[in-house]
């Protein structure tokens, strides 16, 4: 028995046939033309997924389920938001079980997606009560209770990205204050980098992007952290010290066995998770007590297809 | 079948027979003699249980299962800390066992047990996915998940108080900045209220504890409330602001179908519920979605015992 997941980006959407060891066997694409309305993607997505299943000489009656990861906030009547893709509140799972109707469909947030994934089969493999975090433009977040994707009563929780840990000199795009988005986006390194160099500090930074400092992106940011220039060692400390913050948040309040950093920031994992555990440990309330493993993730952008296929 | 629910804390310790139905059919109660050391007290506990279901003609093969409440922190290992009773990683649940061999024991902390009390017959009945904050001279935190307390994978979970939400003029006992509890206690209530009043700003309460600002209690800052004194009413403004952050935070995470406000504080109940869930829907990314009730907790100290008693 296969599964598929069908991971709907603003660009592209991704489906694959999923095997029960969360291996992806084969894998088909199109791209996302949200410019021509939810029912045209809703086609769109119909389309791929049988295309993907005749090329393969498979049928429904091959696949479980259907699972499908979106970029924004699907609640518990089956109406999706995703600002990326112009939907508001339109009926997401009406339209899916209309197209998809000799399986069962499933669909969540895709932060939450790729929690399941790395908990069903990449760095969180195994554990029943594990917390991904998606550091990259924005901050997702994905919770994983009992095995299970956990998004609460009414579809709204595991938005980790903004949850407020303190106090900072911008707003959110959410409008509030204080938001984990805020201080450990790469948004957030670019930000702070910028501020320092444009208040006077000296730094290996504005020769790397030959004074451009709209051409600040994080990499740059942690390539600098390697040669010990001050603006970004301060800028990736403090991107660490929230962190920190949040993961001590979330152990004081799950405590889940395993935590996951995923998104394009963590690709810098050994600067990222270097004495990351020890900063956390002194802001629990615990100090002494084992707590949970913080690792990076190692799915990729496999997750989102992979744990789609895992809903359930 | 009965089950027996023990509340122990700093002072005394209540024992009740409980059907259930949540109703509390006898009780017994003595005091915590901790200065005794940690076998004394297990052993007035057994005394207490035993003599409690002798007084009322009942023995152990009508009791279901014993649970009991802790002020304190129980590890997934069965190792209590209790810092009011001079307990420090005492073998807590081996103690329980060897004692009551012929019934189940459980144990939790007492702030998830009295949110226990409250989603299986209190102001939380019959939600599943609940939270409930003990606000007095701490806040306490308690989270039940699929009709269970939830205490995460090491024990150390729902540690409410101590998440951080901003930044703080005073640091926190747990030796960080920015915990909830130095915001919304009623420690944090009077604090908050002498130091406005040290500034030099005029208020009623100076009168209300005739010039001796170290007699002022949260219920004296309510009272000063009612009468629109100003430091009451920024002090009382300011307290609700920061449950309002921790709330849409506990939203924004597990989105749960309610939320419960318990402890001395909350007795002012119609000072702090009024306007509080607009300060947290402010605060929420998906702010027109429907989210968590929020209510004030109704069983007063008789959770401590019923929450204990549906413990499994």
């Amino acid at each position: 028995m296969y599964f598929v997941g069908v991971d709907i980006g603003g660009t592209g959407i991704q489906a694959g046939i999923v095997n029960e060891n969360g291996e992806i066997l084969f894998r088909k694409e199109c791209k996302t033309n949200s410019l021509d309305g939810f029912e045209n993607v809703m086609n769109d997505i119909e389309y791929l997924v049988r295309g993907l299943l005749k090329e393969n000489n498979l049928d429904m009656r091959d696949i479980k389920s259907i699972g499908f990861g979106v970029p924004g906030f699907i609640n518990k009547q089956g109406m999706a938001t995703a600002v990326n893709l112009g939907w508001e509140d339109v009926n997401f799972i009406e339209s899916l079980k209309n197209r998809f109707n000799e399986v069962d469909v499933y669909a969540e947030n895709d932060a939450t997606v790729a929690a399941l994934a790395e908990a069903k089969s990449g760095s969180m493999k195994g554990k029943n009560c594990a917390v991904m975090y998606t550091l990259g433009t924005g901050v997702g977040g994905g919770i994983i209770i009992n095995g299970k994707a956990f998004s609460g009563a009414h579809g709204m929780g595991s938005e980790l990205g903004h949850v407020i840990i303190g106090e900072n000199y911008f707003d959110c795009n959410c409008g509030n204050n204080g938001c984990l988005e805020t201080f450990c986006s790469a948004t957030a390194i670019i930000k702070y980098a910028q501020r320092l160099i444009k208040e006077g500090r000296a730094s290996i930074i504005l020769d790397m992007v030959n004074g451009n400092l709209e051409d600040i992106n994080a990499k740059i940011v942690f390539d600098a952290y390697r040669e010990n220039d001050e603006v970004a060692v301060e800028t990736i400390n403090r991107f660490k010290l929230y962190l920190s913050k949040a993961i001590a948040n979330i152990v004081n309040t799950l405590d889940p066995d395993i935590i996951s950093l995923g998104g394009g920031v963590s690709r810098a994992s050994d600067i990222i998770l270097s004495g990351l555990k020890e900063l956390v440990r002194e802001q629990l309330v615990f100090k002494n007590n084992e707590f949970a493993d913080i690792v990076c993730a190692n799915l990729g952008a496999d997750a989102g297809i992979i744990g789609a296929a895992f809903l359930s």
